[in-house]
């Protein structure tokens, strides 16, 4: 009854290169190959029913037994269920869950399988700790109350608004809202600030669940490129934001210029004076996700690109908990004029009705701590960067990584565009890997993959040394037509 | 920048019967109330533009003096606010804001303003309090892990899924989805099952916010009465649901079978099974919220609608900790058949990435304690709701509540429209209402307000109090036309 189904033409474009290895794996092999990582990367809803063989066959050139065969594996392996009368559905199955959305806790006892399909760290155990305690203490006065707070509690939000000041970005309280988490400040500003059809700005690669945000909501992304190449076109193309912004009239950007994610790139002081004036040249709100700013690792980030605007209006930042503190807090902010602020407070209810007061107050004294907690993360962080590059050096020495300045992860260069298939094919060697693909738009970066360095040492090793198997498996040579590139 | 102006004919439109009282006080002070109020109602949303003079004093029907002046005094009082060169925007002045959505802690020193704008209570402090203290003990196991959720916690949604089992609903824990509250259930499930354009069925009057979520999400509202007047019709229209759901084809409806808000009516045992035939025969997937189920006073409700369904797919059903509990927890759930869970699972990354950890394990413990907590509270409910019905009697004899088996607030229905002017005018008398057309489509329930029975007994009285004051200022005599009512 709920069933919709995806489209053979959407299937098609979403596995891209899912032949690029022909001749090595049988054509039915690569295809249910390919539709399982579609299945894990959410491209396939869960639930959704596949489009039918004739179809599909049609749209891919294949024989329809090439697409029979691949259901059928896929229905023995379970990601399809099949029900009385009707077509069968995407799952995924128990077996495969601990790596799927709804993972209860990713380490058990001899789980062997590396998980990289996310780049986000345990808690710091014993701070967390001591702030809910805290937390549990100031907790009496708002049980005395509906407990609801769809602005945020009041001093939270002054320890926010504190930091930016620290920043040297003049903050009052009343320009923070307090969100679970950046995503949901994301959904909340496109909810705000555009209308079904708009075009949103955003890096390219970008932060894969900001691109299903925008198109969720109706929006049509624009990307504009941030280059991992070295040299001078290195980063952003501030150029290329401003005619696109000029071009498709676009009435927000979305963009990660601190520690980009998957870069790890940052935009340097005369870039975010550039980035501000285009803003304000073409009249398009600039959202900035602040998310990984405390996870610089090489050099502190310059102030933040707010403080090179003009007026208030123009640029608006998101902030997060989950990468400098803890993702299980899911307490995140925006910080934007007064008058945006009260428009998303006012608009909230349509969409839930407020953080969690005890989240709240155990964030407040996190942030509280300082710069504590998140100096030591850093240090974890750069050691583990260390061994993921000696580890890539040493195993995959033609894959390009590209080393920016901070955040969580490389992304790499690989010498053949496969990362679909490297993904498809990587549990069954030890290790969950993300697609290049799921940055960016219309099966882009088929070449590149993202690979965090969040997780252990030891684990990190057991990573690469699957991803090279995997990679070996597929049999890649390098192109001979590719130059040799350079970093 | 960010600005958007309302038009003059959505501004008419929701202002409704502003003039019903014209006579008694100057027009421009009339239209001035009814604009505070559309903007304390978040009718008008805050940050937005007010309509041109010229254009609302044409469409009002007034001078163009009169509105002119109406706006001068919303701007002394610090309803608007110019900025240099743009049009004025809507605010709520600081005086104001603790009424507002940004309230922090409701209840201050020497407070004497009543706020029954809301339907909720405190919380039950000690067990709230234990359940957190609980909640840290069970923690560490989630430090290590990145802490998100999006399915919910497992030994959550195996207490959730055991406590429909125990109301005759067999349940799996896979079929449960923990989310942020309600509000957050009802949004995730309209961007699931609704597009842009749909239709949806809602009782009529509803919740506000699950009509705000509606046309935010671009979905038309398809009003279906549930009548307050006694006899054979009061409560649901069945052959009305039908018909309506047969003629829009409504791919969803929102329904509260269960102990209603606003009106606290029970769906009897025959209106479940022909609202799940319905929902069958129409292929409507039916919402149910059951925010209020364990809300009731005067007798518990039948088994829940689910279970009178055929299949699993044809009925989704929501629940809440914010009322049986506290709604600082936020935490609610959705219960559907298992592939709705897993689409849900798999799209909820777009609008956020998880319920909070620590608060899921709250709930965990406070569900276990089973339903001594929450017989306390309909103990002091059924109380309240007494010294409500006894004041209102006392005070305001000729305005008819409806009296629904369960719930938290009454349904009254005054002798003349003024529920927006009442309102508007409340908050000077010492009392913060929700006018009754804040719970209809197109400006309907003039006539009625809801008046919650959550708070204590003294702030009651004193409520009424003022209720009674802010209506006899209005200065309303009986339309001799108008009949007596019969409840």
């Amino acid at each position: 009854m709920m069933m919709h189904a995806v489209s053979a033409r959407s299937v098609g474009r979403d596995l891209g290169g899912w032949r690029d290895d022909a001749g090595r794996r049988p054509a039915y092999r690569a295809l249910a190959d390919g539709i399982r990582l579609l299945v894990h990367d959410g491209r396939i809803p869960l639930g959704a029913a596949l489009p039918g063989e004739r179809e599909l066959a049609a749209e891919l050139n294949v024989s329809r037994t090439t697409v029979t065969t691949a259901y059928s594996v896929l229905r023995d392996e379970g990601y399809l269920s099949s029900r009385q009368g009707s077509r069968s559905t995407v799952a995924i199955p128990p077996s495969a869950q601990r790596y799927g959305h709804g993972a209860p806790a990713r380490r058990t006892a001899g789980d062997d399988i590396v998980d990289l399909s996310y780049a986000a760290m345990p808690a710091p155990a014993r701070e967390v700790q001591d702030a809910y305690e805290s937390a549990l203490q100031s907790l009496p006065p708002f049980l005395d109350t509906h407990g609801m707070e769809p602005h945020g509690i009041g001093v939270l939000r002054e320890v926010i608004a504190a930091r930016y000041c620290a920043r040297g970005l003049e903050t009052t309280p009343a320009q923070i809202m307090v969100t679970s988490g950046a995503q949901h400040a994301i959904r909340l500003l496109l909810g705000a600030l555009t209308a079904p059809g708009d075009r949103v700005l955003v890096d390219h690669p970008t932060y894969p669940n900001a691109l299903e945000a925008i198109r969720r909501g109706g929006g049509r992304p624009v990307p504009v490129p941030v280059r991992p190449e070295g040299g001078a076109s290195r980063g952003w193309d501030l150029d290329g934001i401003r005619s696109a912004a000029r071009q498709t009239a676009a009435r927000m950007a979305y963009l990660i210029p601190d520690f980009h994610n998957p870069t790890g790139l940052c935009l340097d002081e005369a870039g975010r004076t550039e980035l501000a004036r285009i803003a304000r040249d073409t009249r398009m709100v600039l959202v900035v996700d602040e998310t990984m700013v405390d996870v610089w690792l090489d050099a502190p980030p310059p102030a933040p690109v707010a403080s090179y605007a003009r007026s208030g209006a123009e640029v608006v930042t998101i902030g997060s908990m989950s990468k400098s503190h803890w993702g299980g807090l899911r307490v995140g902010w925006i910080r934007a004029d007064q008058e945006l602020i009260t428009r998303l407070v006012g608009g909230r209810s349509a969409n839930d009705l407020g953080t969690p007061v005890m989240d709240q107050l155990a964030a407040t004294r996190l942030l509280g701590l300082g710069d504590g907690p998140v100096a030591e993360r850093r240090e974890v962080l750069r050691a583990q960067r260390g061994v993921l590059l000696d580890e890539l050096s040493a195993r995959l020495p033609d894959w390009v990584p590209t080393v920016g300045a901070g955040g969580m992860s490389l992304w790499l260069k690989m010498p053949a565009p496969v990362s679909s298939a490297l993904a498809a094919t990587a549990p069954s060697h030890g290790v969950i890997l993300a697609a290049g693909t799921r940055f960016g738009i219309e099966g882009a970066f088929e070449r590149f993959v993202r690979l965090p360095y969040a997780r252990p040492a030891d684990e990190l090793r057991r990573a690469v040394a699957a991803v090279a198997s995997a990679y070996e498996a597929l049999g890649v040579t390098r192109d001979p037509a590719e130059p040799a590139l350079v970093v």
